[in-house]
């Protein structure tokens, strides 16, 4: 798994038809910056598939491959990626990296 | 899933049996570009089974791995990589990035 | 799947049993250069499964993962790579870009 | 699999309902630094769930894909990534890299 | 697949129980480098299983994902990367650019 940042999502009316209903988010994959003590962007964009309302800069977990269709929401489809946890608090390199809802934290260095 | 344009396609006569009459789209992923508000290319570049009808130019949603066979078109063939949708709009950074048929906006930065 | 130049093969006599009578080519991934509307190397090498009798600077469809194993050549056996297709022309950006055949075109810019 | 060493962790009480009770570990990638004969960061930032109890700055080996479900603590989960060895030793290009417990080692060059 | 390099090997002693008796090889990918006629490492790092007695500096055939997990020695068990042949020899670009055993034949440029 890696931890991502929500950034935005997409919108698909023509598509194939096991997807219909499906919540497709913009997720960027973030890394822990050891000097700033702080999470820092990779400016990677994936699309996940998100059954747990994440909003838009919340920290979130995400699966890849053939595990992503693990979860009641994605079984049998042709997903890839999805969401499976909120992510509240980061530790790393003996500190809170992240701490969910502290904006003045920021999560992007 | 990652978002791709679409920028050609190619034909193959000498192939695994499986693989007759898909047709094979050439997608490039993006990336979303925050500081220009826009899709941004990566240069890499993908050969992806299309049942959509997608068109040239046009952005689509790309799975990949063992999901890329969880569609009628695909299961049980040796594809790796499927369009699972063509997309209308993505939204990013508080902003919409891309709307599909307006020209006047560069999906491309 | 991905568009891959054949540069070479592989000889193991000391093998997985599975993996007998094998031929194992060298493919180097291209991407479509868009100012120069042709084909580029990556410098990547990967090991791919043939069936199909490609040589030498031929272009081939590749695909992976546990979708390698889905040809009768592959099932069962440990391969995660396998060449689908030989590739008789790649339009994209508006242009052929490769013919098979037609040497005068340089196949990697 | 590869080597990595462990970071730090995440908590997440919002998840998928087969998640609850799983550890999560901020792991990073480590190479082979040839010339400085030790190991070696590269920034990447993977998350993994340990049954083994790896703590902080230990070396562990991980395993990704549809293997990382292999475990009984993983099997039927939506999990991509597990550690599945706390290692001791590290021997590479004819020298002990990393050795646990030896701290006067350092194992990021 | 792909070419690697063995340049060591790991111990653990606290794992996986199904990872019992498994010989953990460190193997670096290999590219083909084609002006110096010769195979070139790439400084990458991943750990394999091996059942077929490879040594040190042997060229290895390297096979990833779940068919990683379809050899005798690592079915059912949580293996993402395992050693499936020993190579010979390696052709390319109309050259031999390594043979198994010539040491004046640098293997890594």
């Amino acid at each position: 798994m890696f931890i991502a940042r929500v950034r935005g999502n997409v919108v698909s009316s023509q598509k194939v038809e096991t997807m219909t209903g499906r919540k497709l988010l913009i997720v960027e994959p973030l890394r822990v910056d050891e000097k700033a003590g702080s999470m820092r962007g990779t400016t990677k964009c994936f699309v996940a598939v998100d059954s747990l309302g994440a909003g838009t800069d919340d920290l979130v977990l995400v699966s890849q491959g053939s595990s992503a269709r693990m979860t009641s929401q994605t079984e049998k489809s042709p997903v890839d990626c999805v969401v499976i946890g909120i992510i509240d608090t980061v530790f790393a390199d003996s500190a809170e990296v992240y701490r969910k809802g502290e904006n003045a934290k920021p999560q992007v260095s």
